[in-house]
């Protein structure tokens, strides 16, 4: 299969690229890689895949959102969360469509807040929330057998700046969480959360 | 208690003001009402609350949502179902915890379509799931053990021109959901998304 990466050089890109990229065509894109896209911006998708051309699935690894305590956090906050993470990622679906083959997949990340709170999470966890409803939704009525899931993972083993933030959560190894996307890619599940 | 509820003027809200009026001093708010307000404006929600005072809980049921099939929704549409449904419902929690009572609550309106689909629905299944996860996490960091929950109904019984829209869905009275709102208002609930 072609399979695009976008972000792919962040930890869970890089998970995703490593449990892809011996069976597979992996094709990596993010800000500074060789194919470069913003996904806030539609015409700039629209470029990445006049650039690759069709592929078999695409893998977002992408989305920033601001962490503030509840109090601090105003509309700017959750508009910066959504328009980051939520509507990137969406776009890249939206646009995405015409570029996918039949049958083939898209595999959104969201993560653990969308079920499990942490302090100053809240705007992150609203767009991990969103993310996973719209997969829910959309994977019934995507057109030639497309099928869409989202990877949603707790804190990694590999990033331990984060520990803290999650005290007590389970941790799971980078392996791990590019083993779901092997399962979205190559397996037949659609408008599922992949929870690990 | 005095309960302010935003939206009244709905099926939803008059069925929240209908359970909870008998027992309550209950304000009712909305575009059209004696007490005027425009979630997507927070200094609107900011004069509301001026001309209101001080309550013990506050009650939402607000927000519209476009309904078009996957391939004609565009970045706009998303947006607009955030700014009003989501962004609405939480900028007036934002506004609000300063003017609502120690140990009040809030209580928004999410619905169904956050799990499980309808044709046209996603950009609602977006917005509905972005609220339950914001009300599960803000549940976390609210002050002076101020509560938040959701009412997440499927189609009313009321509502006979949605029900083609939710073939075969069950139906629920809106008195039942009326319920659920005083349940949130008066239980010590919190961080829960009640479907009915």
């Amino acid at each position: 299969m072609r399979i695009l990466v976008v972000g792919a050089t962040g930890t869970i890109g890089a998970a995703a690229v490593s449990a892809l990229e011996a069976g597979h065509e992996v094709i990596r894109a993010s800000r500074s890689s060789e194919i470069q896209v913003d996904l806030t911006d539609t015409e700039s998708i629209q470029q990445m895949f006049s650039a690759v051309g069709t592929v078999d699935a695409v893998i977002s690894c992408t989305g920033k959102v601001p962490y503030k305590p509840l109090t601090e956090l105003e509309d700017a906050d959750y508009q910066a969360g959504f328009s980051n993470k939520v509507l990137g990622q969406v776009n890249l679906v939206t646009v995405g469509i015409d570029h996918v083959a039949d049958r083939g997949s898209f595999t959104l990340t969201t993560g653990i807040l969308s079920r499990a709170p942490i302090a100053t999470g809240t705007a992150a966890s609203l767009a991990n929330g969103a993310l996973e409803s719209f997969v829910m939704a959309a994977a019934t009525e995507l057109p030639r057998g497309i099928r869409i899931n989202a990877v949603s993972p707790t804190v990694l083993v590999e990033s331990p700046q984060y520990h803290p933030f999650f005290p007590g959560f389970p941790q799971v190894p980078a392996a791990d969480v590019g083993r779901s996307f092997v399962r979205s890619v190559q397996g037949v599940e659609t408008g599922q959360v992949f929870k690990i």
